[in-house]
């Protein structure tokens, strides 16, 4: 899979021209895109992406869109794409083009508790990376608020665990609490549970060169506690390219990726 | 200082005898000790250590207390050791035995800050890391919970900040949160903005082969977010021991420490 960071050509990085761009583009049939920082930074489009999504579409190019974000469903996605004027499809299905860490790390966990009657994770995330889990029949637990209970460290390993939880999912979390480390990590001590992270990224660009600690932090600090370190869905580990050449039959030679520095 | 972890004998891990520790403890004046994990789990001592601690004292040996803890003043400290049967000194001046992470980082930042006129800190951690900061002149803001404010990433970016904010101190927080952290990586994107970890320790031991997670997991949270390296005031690092070495007027050669392992 080429990849192209404002044009590469032998390791420099150039811009492309319209013509070499009208070459590079005529030998591909798919183009996959990075989503924030790239095509948006937090509810603003990438001054020109939409345009040029919109010409390529037009082209006949089909389009993916990969994102480390777990913070929203496929469909919020979709829905996000079409908002920002990026296009694609509506209705069911409307968010097929959309290979988040959400999905795929749901994807992820199906292929690993495969044969388990009752599969469940605890997940220190949000609401839609639940929603993608569920969907493929892994139950969920401890999305949300999970305040301090009793007076003090002794007291919080007191409250019950969940049976049979047998994976723990780190993906953004605005409500990450001590409360979730502590419980993150004793179900971690429990035999075969794996930890997986969505995504390692130390930051997540908004508006206006803004940014916010992104999920890795919060993996960092489990793996820490937990001296055990994270199967990672997003880029760059391998996983999240996995799902897509699997659901679209990616030919590497006629894909490019559009990518953030 | 030489270090003996149930007996150093040239790099081999050797158990004293009665004979061997009277000729170590001959040569020694002064005796530092470990804490968590080593004296105490929890609120639980650990058997045996009340009774050597008071042998200790009652051969005239001077006794020195080192914890990468940073939720305890050094009074409570010294609260501590009287209520689980450690002895040690009452009244004014009781905590100085004691060197903890909250004092000894108070004085590295006494130390960086010096000079300034309002030296403020960003503080996520205790009430006690606070108090020992106030004590040496620096005024703390952040302590306590922070909950998320407004619908979104970018709106805890218009959180307002404090003005003046010299250093972010992460310590043990149990209320730490993703406003926190967001708020910590402001901070220190100001110039001059210093990053300091009480210390790095994965795990917090308490009773019965329990722990939690510990301070490190939540300074590389930070150190992440941030994309910086902490200056860590606890073990291994030397600062703590600088301190000790300061008010003590230590010789090395007639120190002695017990550690974990």
């Amino acid at each position: 899979m080429a990849e192209v960071e404002a044009g590469g050509d032998e390791g420099r990085c150039v811009r492309l021209n319209a013509k070499r761009a009208q070459e590079l583009l005529a030998d591909v049939d798919t183009v996959l895109f990075d989503c924030d920082g790239v095509l948006w930074r937090g509810e603003t489009a990438v001054s020109g992406a939409p345009e040029t999504l919109t010409a390529l579409r037009a082209r006949g190019k089909r389009l993916g869109f990969i994102t480390n974000n777990s913070s929203k469903t496929r469909e919020a996605y979709a829905e996000k794409l079409r908002r920002l004027g990026f296009g694609g499809p509506t209705g069911p299905g409307a968010g097929s083009e959309v290979f988040g860490t959400a999905y795929c790390t749901a994807l992820y966990l199906r292929q690993r508790l495969t044969g388990l009657p009752t599969p469940k994770a605890y997940v220190l995330g949000s609401v839609a990376l639940a929603t993608e889990l569920e969907a493929v029949g892994v139950s969920c637990v401890g999305v949300g608020p999970e305040p301090l209970q009793g007076d003090g460290p002794s007291a919080w390993l007191d409250e019950p665990l969940e049976p049979d939880v047998r994976a723990v999912v780190v993906g953004f979390d605005p409500h990450f609490s001590y409360m979730k480390l502590t419980k993150a990590v004793r179900y971690l001590q429990q035999p075969g549970c794996l930890l997986v992270g969505t995504n390692m990224d130390n930051r997540l660009p908004l508006e206006n060169g803004r940014f916010i600690a992104g999920t890795g932090c919060l993996v960092r600090a489990v793996e820490m506690a937990a001296q055990r370190q994270a199967d990672v869905i997003g880029k760059p580990s391998r996983f999240i390219f996995d799902c897509v050449s699997q659901e679209y039959g990616i030919n590497p030679e006629r894909t490019i990726m559009g990518k953030s520095h």
